[in-house]
């Protein structure tokens, strides 16, 4: 399905392939940004686990209900209420591994959840997608497809966290199988299946195991998947979001639990009152967790934002959510898990708020030591369409980061004494020889950006960096090269879809 | 010179005036990002020292050569080169205040310069000005009172530190007469007199005295006024910039010391490189600062930045901007000296890249603790341009760093747990105590970013947050009041215009 291109035609204007930094894994050297300070974190523990302990959560499944109350915690089957002692919740979740190995098709594409390492994967989920020549549309399988052939191609993403677009023209019971063959066949990198209910998680597990070639007790040893899990703040948990989840943690693979507390309309308007419903919620979620199978690898996310109190308009990027973002890397680290952030922005278009709003996300994510960057390229309008230029400059915004967590190399020869001397006051470097033997490597490289003057920029076409993004996903499809699947596992995987339709798929949550 | 606006007129479709969070002092409360580990500071600090006695610097002036010589640097005077013992400069630069208040004409508006304090100016010294509705141009005098205007109303500026755009309607000689005056009379805030030989800082003094209604002797403990000085790197420090910062430091004001260090082309290649001579040409002046007038108050200024090793062009707000704003910061610190930072970007106008550029540098002068962070609103095409719509942009990413910068409260009433309680499980905020106690102050509520959904905002005009912030500059020079001044030292200030205009102006310098 790959577009064909470059059949010999000249581009006399193009400079050749699309350029970008290489793959790589990413860590922060720097010291995180602490907005709480070491009591404060204490306060809102303390505030969470009186709030498992006095209000609880509604779960509301019953198999899940019989686990939490089989473990300890007080459990009324009527009202699906389930209170927590504090020391039942602290034990469980001390269980869960501070990091792990997330293994991709690709081995070369596996990943670091933990410690200083922060990994990137593209928007998940919205339902809407956008590009300037087409406009604002509805997804289809289509640009779901090429919105992963253009992450794949991206060097800055590391994983696939969720549809790049939801592909509202396929089925509901079965579109979860060619989603999972699309993130299969057209990316190399570790993916996500939805838990929203037992079988789209089954299903994603078979299908992985078939491609990876690989059974189930060895994807239960290399966790390949990551699915979110996310609260119906406040305090409750849905049924098939369970389902899908203890099918996750029985097969070892990790849920990135994240609560949905948007202060002041599904949490307190206080981002302090947030963090602590967000907090208690996380923290009911992944002891479950570890009851259900103790040491599974499991993800502490934050999405703590705040609403527009004139409107109830959920925002994105703003002051309280770079705090609330930053707040919540501190409390992942209380606990030792892997923290999850993302990258969102509440633009209409790719505007300057755009770019500011996901700064404020980006800096508040990479400096709270986010080790999963989600929504990292794409996301548009709080999350409800994924935007093709923005994919684009979101790779910029990533890849200039990763060029900020290369630390400055300070010794002899970068001092450049010799060089200082050779080009004397009033000199110029570019011809010393310190300039030559560096000048290729030495700085970031831009995607997007354009350094041209005023007059060149506008000899050139006074293009937008939006415009330019639009010039490059197009190279980029034109250029995308599907990345090789061993043809047994590509038949044995249409077999499963083949069979798994007729059953009639996953069955209504 | 104010436009005369609400007269009567019913805009059925505006809101009122222009809302903004209010003018005031702004700190930062967390601990500032360290990309530089102690030791390669004290690499830095010596290779500096290194240069500084075994390279030099060139003064162009022989008053400087003179004081520099009786304070014991070794001289060549045929070469103008001068050579530092270490001891001589780190005594000297022991002398300078780690902190100190600037006077504003309205008192204020006073801003205190060190510790973890953190002022915002704008754009200064463009040669050209671009708005939405006339598009780039020459600047003008009319367009620099507007930009001043629109400065004086914004309460995220604390001062102004340079023209927001260069009056080249105005000859030379005696622009800066009346470019004072537009300071003076336009805004209430402290300002900036170039550095362009003696008489250009002489006539910004005797101004300021009068405008202040103070004498010589007071003006000199009220440091009132800001100078940039620029070494020309590498290495030299030309004779007006010099004869300038004599005549300030002489009155106690503090020039801002910002060696002009491109890495690549001004500088050497590597960012190690480029911040040891920032270093070496920053402490040599301040050095000189101290030897003219001890304990006199000076900024650090760091502005290395690298150029784009294809075209030669500069680029700012680039990752490598980013880590050598923060160091600068570590560098100044380890001097108590306060730090200038800036809010730059290479982008041609108002788009992403602005924003996503602009951002990459203000995340690094505010984390990087700069105290001041020049620049800061309206800056565009590297310095070329200022841009009505983009100083309201910038506004509005400042006004969010400032509300970044209000920590997290955290006690009982905000961890609303009594909410948590009054909402329950599934339920919702809007309604409860907690939030309606809280709704109207709880968040920040922004200047230009549109957070309504994509039909509504559609069914609006489909702004960008370009064309918003055109509206919303309009509507401020529409608001805008002059701030009151005594009569008679308005009669005094044109005066003193006139007879200097009848003088000639400022000598060619």
């Amino acid at each position: 399905m790959a577009r064909q291109g470059r059949r010999g035609q000249r581009k006399p204007r193009e400079t050749g392939r699309f350029k970008q930094p290489p793959w790589r894994r990413i860590s922060n050297p720097y010291k995180p940004i602490e907005v709480l300070r070491e009591e404060q974190i204490e306060q809102i523990h303390t505030a969470s686990l009186d709030v498992l302990e006095n209000l609880g959560l509604e779960f509301l499944d019953g198999e899940a209900l019989d686990i939490l109350e089989r473990a300890g915690a007080d459990v009324d089957h009527a009202s699906k209420r389930v209170r927590f002692d504090r020391g039942l919740i602290t034990d469980a979740i001390a269980k869960a591994p501070s990091s792990f190995t997330i293994h991709a098709r690709n081995p070369a594409r596996d990943i670091v959840m933990g410690g200083n390492h922060i990994s990137f994967s593209p928007v998940g989920s919205p339902p809407n997608c956008s590009d300037l020549d087409k406009g604002r549309r509805t997804g289809t399988y289509e640009d779901y497809c090429n919105l992963l052939r253009i992450s794949h191609s991206l060097n800055i993403i590391h994983l696939i966290s969720g549809y790049p677009v939801e592909p509202v023209d396929l089925p509901p019971a079965t579109r979860h199988l060619d989603a999972y063959y699309g993130y299969i066949t057209l990316t190399d990198r570790a993916w996500h299946p939805y838990s929203l209910g037992h079988d789209r998680i089954a299903d994603g597990i078979d299908m992985l195991c078939i491609a990876r070639g690989i059974d189930r007790a060895q994807i239960k040893r290399e966790p390949s998947l990551v699915s979110v899990i996310n609260t119906n703040s406040p305090l409750r948990v849905d049924g098939p979001m369970l389902q899908g989840m203890m099918e996750m943690v029985r097969n070892g693979q990790p849920p990135i639990v994240t609560p949905f507390t948007l202060s002041g309309a599904m949490a307190p308007v206080t981002i302090a009152g947030a963090l602590a419903q967000q907090n208690a919620e996380a923290l009911a979620v992944i002891a479950l967790t570890q009851m259900i199978n103790p040491g599974c690898p499991v993800i502490y996310g934050g999405f703590t934002s705040n609403v527009d109190m004139k409107s109830g308009a959920p925002a994105f990027g703003t002051p309280e959510y770079s705090k609330a973002a930053l707040a919540g890397g501190q409390l992942a680290r209380r606990y030792n898990l892997p923290y999850r952030s993302s990258n969102v922005n509440s633009a209409n278009l790719v505007d300057a708020q755009a770019a500011y709003e996901s700064e404020m996300s980006i800096w508040a994510a990479v400096m709270g030591h986010a080790n999963l960057v989600m929504h990292g390229a794409g996301w548009l309008e709080g999350g409800l369409c994924a935007s093709f230029e923005k994919m684009i400059i979101d790779a910029e915004m990533l890849q200039m980061m990763a060029a900020f967590l290369e630390p400055i190399e300070v010794n002899d020869a970068t001092l450049g004494l010799d060089a200082m001397a050779e080009a004397g006051p009033g000199g110029h470097f570019f011809g010393t020889a310190h300039t030559l033997e560096r000048y290729e490597t030495a700085f970031y490289e831009p995607i997007v950006s354009d350094w041209r003057n005023f007059e060149t920029w506008e000899e050139h076409g006074s293009q937008t960096a939006t415009q330019r993004a639009n010039g490059i996903w197009k190279k980029i499809l034109e250029e995308y090269e599907q990345p090789p699947l061993d043809e047994a596992r590509d038949e044995a995987l249409k077999d499963f879809i083949a069979r798994r339709k007729r059953d009639g798929g996953a069955i209504a949550a």
